[in-house]
C-alpha cells in the first residue's frame, strides 16, 4: 500500500474533472491556497491526494474549483471506501488495489472500471475526511476554529467558506441514460443498472422500489375497479376485497426485501458493511481510537446520544404531535362553528366562511410542517449520529411519525369520531388526488420549467462566446451550479408511504385509491426521471444495501391497516344487519378476525426467508472464506 | 496441515479413554475390524485417526471399546470443529492448529487446553462423520447398506450393530462439580461456567435460563403476594397487576438475549458459525459439492424439504391439533354427562362416575401425547435437514404446538366459553401445582432412586474383584452403560415453557401462580442438577449461542397473554360495572388497551439491543477483521 501512494507524486496529464467546488467570492487567498495544499497534499500529511484545477472563465477566476485524481489514486480511493466489485469468477468481492487483478473487466488502461458516479464518491468521500490536524483555525478566518479530527470541508462550509461541493453531469451518458430511461414511449423495466451507474444506489433502489410498487398494486387496481363500475355495496366481497389487500401488501413487503437483496447483491452494496463506514461528516467529538478499527477518529459516548434521544428528542416529537392533534381538534371546531354560521345567516359572506377554516388549516399545516422539519433536522444532527444511515434512520423516523399524523388524523377522526363512511370516501378521494396532481407539479414539472427558461437565458448570454472546450467546460458548470440541489430520496419515499396509506388504511372504503395510485406512480416515473435528469444537480452516488427504515415503515402502515379494515367493516351497515341482536358479538367477530389477520401476518412475514436462496449460499461462501482467510493468517 | 497430520502416527503411550463404543453382543468379529480400522485409520485413508483399545473386564471381551485420541489429534480435531477460544489479547477467535501459540493458557504439554466435554465433542464429531466410501454394506452384514457418504455410525446404529455411544465422566471433575453445584446449601449463582466445561453450552445455557427465569420470577411473585394474602378483587389492582406482568415479561425476554450473548461470547459459541457445520448424522442425498465450502457432502434439494414440510408435515400437525381439540370437547361432554347422571340418580357409583371422564381423558391425552411425539420425531427425521439445529428447531416447533393446545385447551374454554372464573383458578391452581409435583418426582427423584438401587446391587458383584485401577475402569463403564439416557434440553425448556404460560396466560386471574413457579424453579434446580450428575449418562458437549427456537416461543407465549389477560380483566365482574349502560364501550376500551399493550411491547422489543455494545463492538472488530484478512490474501 505505501509503495502504491508513492507513485502517486507525478503529475497526470489528462485531467478529468469530477467535482465541483465553489467557494464564496473573496475569500482570502491564503485559504484557498491552504485548502487546495490539502486537497493535493500526499496521504502521509494528511492530504487527500487529489487533483486541483481552477475553473478559468471569460469573467477571469471565480473561485470554482475543478476536483479530478489519478487513476490509480481512484483505485485506491475505492479500496478505502470499501467497494465491492464483480470478479472473474462472477463472485462479488471487495475490491483491494493488490488483487485488483482478479476483477473482471479490470486493465491498467481500463478507465471505465470505476463508473463515474462511483469515482465522484470517493471523491466526496476523501474530502469529507480531509480532517484537521494541529491547525486552531482556518487561515484567514479566525473565527472559524479547527481541532484535531475536525472535518475541514464541514467547516468550511458551516462558515460560509465554502458554498457548494457537487459532481459534474456526464453530457453523453446523460444522453444515452435519457433516451433509454424515458426517451421514447415503451412498454417495460426501467434500465435500473444503467441508473444505478449514473446516479448511484440509493437512487436506482428508489426508482425500483417505485416500479416493483407500481406493479404490485396493480392486482389491487384490478380487483378494485368492478366495485366501483357495478357499485358493489356487498359485505362480503368488501371484506373478501380488504382480505386480500391485507395478505397482498404483506406478500409485496415481503418479496420486495428479496428482489432488493437480488439488487444490491448484483451492485456490490449488500456486502459493503455498515461497521467499516467512516464517520459522518457532520460527526464532532474528541479524538479517540475506534475500538473496532482500532483507528484514530472522533469518538462520542453512545450514552450520551441515548440521553439526547430519549431525553430531548423523544419528548419534543411527543409533543408536537400533541400540538398537531389539538390544531386540528381547533379545525374541526371552526368548522362546525362555521356551518352553524352559515345556517344561521345564509349569505354570500356566511358560504365563503365555509372555506376559511380549511384553508386556514391547510396553512397552518404547512407552516408547522416546515417548522417541524426543520426541527427534526436540527434535534437529529445534534443527536451527533455516528454513521450517515443512522442520522437519515432517526431523521426519517421523526418526520414520518409527524406526517404520518398531520395525513391521517382527520380521516381518523372522520371514521371514527365523526362515523361518517361517505364523507370518508370524499375526503380520501380528494386529499388523495389533489395530493398527487400538486406534488407533480410542484416536484418535477414547475422545476423543469424554471429550469429550462433559465437555460435558455444563459444560452443567450455564452452564445456569444466561441465554444472552446474549455469554456463549454465553464459553460456547464455555471449552468449546474444553478440548479436545486437534490435533497435524497427522503420525499420521494415520503410520498410513496403516505399514498400507501391512502390505498390500504381504509381501502375496503375506497378500493378506487390503488387505481389512482397506479396512475399517478406510471407518470411519477416518468417526471422523477425528468427531475432527475434535467432539473436538479446531478447528487452524489451513495451506496446502500437496502431501503433502510422506508421497510420497517411500510410494514408498520400495512400493520396499522389491519386494524383500521377491521373496524370499518365492522362499522359498515351490511356486517351489522347481519348481528341484529348484538353488538357484542359483532364486535367480538371483528376482534377475533383482525387478531387472525395479524398472527396470520407475522407468519407469513416469518415463513418468507428475507433473501433469496441463491443469494444465502453466496453470502455464507464469502463468510467462509474470510474465515478461512482469518485461520491461514 | 498436511504436515501435522502426518506426526500422529506415532501411538500415544498414555492412552487416556474419552468415550464409549458398546458393539452387540455376537457382532462379527471382520465388521469390528473394519469399524475399528476405520477409526484408526489415516484422515487421507478417510479414517478418523484416533486410538481405541478394548475394554477387558473379568468376563473378557465384551464388545465395549474405549476411544480417545492424542493431544495433537484433539487439536486439529478442535479447528475443525470451528472451536472458538480466548485468545492471549482476551478476544476470542476460532481456534487453528498454527496459530495456537496465541491462545490463552496454550501450551505443548498442557492437555487441559481443550476441556474434556469439548474432546469428547470432537470425538463424537469425527466418528459421525466417518462416511462410507466405496463399500456397498457393511462387512458381514449385507442387508446393511452404505452407499459413498452415508455416515457409517448411524448405518451401524439403525441396524442394531452399534448399540450406543457414551462419553465418560471423569469422576474427580464431577465430584468437585457436584460440591460447589448442590453440595452445600448456599445463596448464589450456579457455577455456570464450571456446568459448561464439564457439560458443554446447551446445558450450561438451560440452566442459566432457568436460574434466570426464576429470579426473574421473583418480582411478579412479591407484587402477586399480597392479593392472596388481603384478598383483593379490584379491578383497578388486577389491571395493575397483569400490566406490569405483561411489561415485565417483554422486558425479561429482551434482558435475557443480552446475558444470552454475554456468556455464550465468553464461552466462543457466539462466535461458532453455523453455516459451516457438518451436515447432521441423520442427513442422507446424493453425494455433491456444498455450494458454501466446495466440499464433497451429501445434497438434497431444498425445494423437495420444503415440500415435505408444507405438504406432508405441515397438514398433519393441523389435523392432530383438530383432533385434540375434538377429544377435548367429548371430554366436557362425557364430563356434562356425568355429572347429569349423578344428579339424577345419586349414589356411591355415581360419585364413582364423576371421576371417570378426567381420568379417561388424563390417559387419552397422554397415549395421543406419546403417538404424536413419536409421529413428530418421525416426520422431521423425514424431512431430512441439513442442521442439527434446524432439525431440533422443527421438532420442538412441532412438539409445541401440540403441548401448548393439549395443556391450556381446557382452560381456554373454561374461561371464555363457560366463563366460570372460579373454576378457572381452582383448575389453573390444580394443573399447576400436580403437573409441578408429579415432573419433579417422575423426572429425577425416581430415577434417582432407581439408579442408587442399581448402584448397589452392581457393588456387590465387582466388590469380590481386586480394585485393579483397570478394573476400576471397567467398573465404571460397566456402570454407566446401564445409566439411562438424557435426551436433550427439550423437556425441561417444555416445562418451563408450560409454567410460563400458567403464569402469564392467566396471570389476572391467579396471581399467586409466580410464587408457585418460583418455588417449583428453586427445587427445579436442585433436582435437574442431581439429575445430571447421579441418573444420567454423562451427554455429549452440544455448542449453542442461544436458546434458539425457545426465545421465539417465549415471547410468542407473552404475545398470547396480553390478549388473553385483556379479555379476562375485560370480562371480570368489576370491570364490567364500570360500563352499567354499553357492553360496546367495554369491549372496545379492553381492544384498544389490548392493542396499545402488543404495541408498547413491540417498540420495546424493537428499542432493547439485542446485545450489550461491547459485545457488538468485539464482534465488529471480528468481522473487521476478517475481512482486513481477506484483503491481504
Amino acid at each position: 500500500m505505501a509503495e502504491s501512494w508513492s507513485f502517486l507524486d507525478t503529475f497526470e496529464p489528462d485531467f478529468r474533472p469530477l467535482v465541483v467546488i465553489e467557494l464564496a467570492k473573496g475569500t482570502k487567498e491564503e485559504t484557498i491556497e491552504w485548502f487546495t495544499k490539502r486537497i493535493v497534499d500526499k496521504k502521509a500529511n494528511g492530504g487527500a491526494q487529489l487533483l486541483v484545477k481552477p475553473l478559468v472563465t471569460e469573467n477571469g477566476n471565480e473561485n470554482i474549483y475543478l476536483v479530478g485524481a489519478s487513476h490509480l489514486r481512484l483505485l485506491l480511493g475505492a479500496e478505502s471506501v470499501g467497494l465491492v466489485k464483480e470478479c472473474n469468477d462472477n463472485s462479488m468481492r471487495t475490491f483491494t488495489y493488490s488483487t485488483r487483478k482478479t476483477f473482471k473487466d479490470f486493465a491498467d488502461d481500463n478507465h471505465n472500471f470505476l463508473t463515474m458516479a462511483e469515482c465522484q464518491y470517493i471523491i466526496k468521500h476523501e474530502l469529507e475526511n480531509l480532517r484537521a490536524k494541529d491547525e486552531k483555525m482556518i487561515p484567514g478566518y479566525p473565527q472559524a476554529k479547527l481541532y484535531p479530527g475536525k472535518s475541514i470541508v464541514r467547516r468550511l462550509l458551516t462558515s460560509g467558506i465554502l458554498i457548494q461541493i457537487f459532481p459534474l453531469h456526464d453530457r453523453e451518458e446523460l444522453k444515452k441514460l435519457r433516451h433509454s430511461w424515458y426517451g421514447r414511449v415503451k412498454v417495460g423495466y426501467q434500465p435500473l443498472d444503467e441508473i444505478r451507474c449514473y446516479f448511484g444506489e440509493t437512487i436506482a433502489l428508489y426508482f425500483g422500489f417505485l416500479e416493483y410498487f407500481t406493479f404490485a398494486l396493480i392486482p389491487m387496481a384490478v380487483i378494485g375497479i368492478p366495485y366501483y363500475v357495478f357499485a358493489w355495496e356487498d359485505y362480503d366481497k368488501y371484506v373478501m376485497f380488504a382480505t386480500f389487500n391485507l395478505l397482498w401488501s404483506t406478500v409485496i413487503l415481503e418479496v420486495w426485501k428479496r428482489i432488493c437483496a437480488i439488487m444490491t447483491y448484483r451492485w456490490g452494496t449488500l456486502l459493503m458493511k455498515r461497521q467499516f463506514e467512516e464517520p459522518r461528516s457532520g460527526f464532532h467529538g474528541v479524538l479517540g481510537i475506534n475500538p473496532v478499527t482500532g483507528r484514530e477518529e472522533p469518538v462520542y459516548s453512545s450514552i450520551k446520544r441515548q440521553m439526547r434521544i430519549y431525553l430531548v428528542s423523544l419528548p419534543f416529537v411527543c409533543l408536537c404531535l400533541y400540538f398537531s392533534l389539538h390544531v386540528m381538534m381547533i379545525y374541526f371546531d371552526l368548522e362546525q362553528w362555521a356551518l352553524d354560521y352559515h345556517e344561521e345567516n345564509e349569505s354570500n359572506f356566511s358560504s365563503l366562511m365555509l372555506f376559511v377554516p380549511s384553508i386556514i388549516y391547510a396553512v397552518v399545516i404547512e407552516i408547522m410542517n416546515r417548522i417541524y422539519r426543520y426541527a427534526a433536522e436540527f434535534l437529529t444532527s445534534w443527536e451527533n449520529h455516528r454513521l450517515e444511515s443512522s442520522y437519515q434512520n432517526h431523521l426519517i423516523l421523526k418526520v414520518l411519525v409527524f406526517n404520518f399524523l398531520n395525513c391521517f388524523a382527520s380521516l381518523f377522526y372522520i371514521a371514527f369520531v365523526l362515523v361518517d363512511m361517505k364523507l370518508l370516501r370524499q375526503s380520501l378521494a380528494t386529499l388523495l388526488i389533489t395530493s398527487q396532481i400538486l406534488n407533480q407539479f410542484a416536484e418535477s414539472l414547475l422545476p423543469y420549467w424554471l429550469q429550462k427558461r433559465h437555460k435558455k437565458r444563459m444560452k443567450k448570454h455564452t452564445c456569444s462566446l466561441k465554444t472552446d472546450k474549455d469554456l463549454s467546460l465553464a459553460g456547464q458548470v455555471n449552468l449546474e451550479k444553478e440548479m436545486g440541489t437534490y435533497f435524497g430520496t427522503f420525499d420521494d419515499y415520503l410520498e410513496l408511504f403516505l399514498q400507501f396509506g391512502y390505498v390500504s388504511l381504509f381501502s375496503c372504503v375506497y378500493p378506487l385509491a390503488a387505481v389512482f395510485a397506479v396512475l399517478n406512480n406510471i407518470t411519477e416515473i416518468y417526471s422523477d426521471a425528468l427531475k432527475m435528469c434535467r432539473v436538479y444537480k446531478r447528487p452524489f452516488a451513495e451506496p446502500t444495501a437496502n431501503i433502510g427504515v422506508w421497510q420497517l415503515a411500510f410494514e408498520t402502515m400495512s400493520v396499522i391497516s389491519v386494524v383500521t379494515n377491521c373496524i370499518l367493516i365492522g362499522m359498515s351497515p351490511q356486517v351489522n344487519a347481519l348481528f341484529p341482536d348484538s353488538k357484542m358479538d359483532l364486535i367480538l367477530t371483528v376482534a377475533l378476525v383482525e387478531h387472525l389477520l395479524l398472527a396470520i401476518k407475522f407468519i407469513m412475514a416469518f415463513v418468507i426467508p428475507d433473501k433469496p436462496r441463491d443469494i444465502q449460499i453466496k453470502l455464507a461462501k464469502l463468510e467462509f472464506e474470510s474465515l478461512e482467510a482469518l485461520k491461514q493468517q
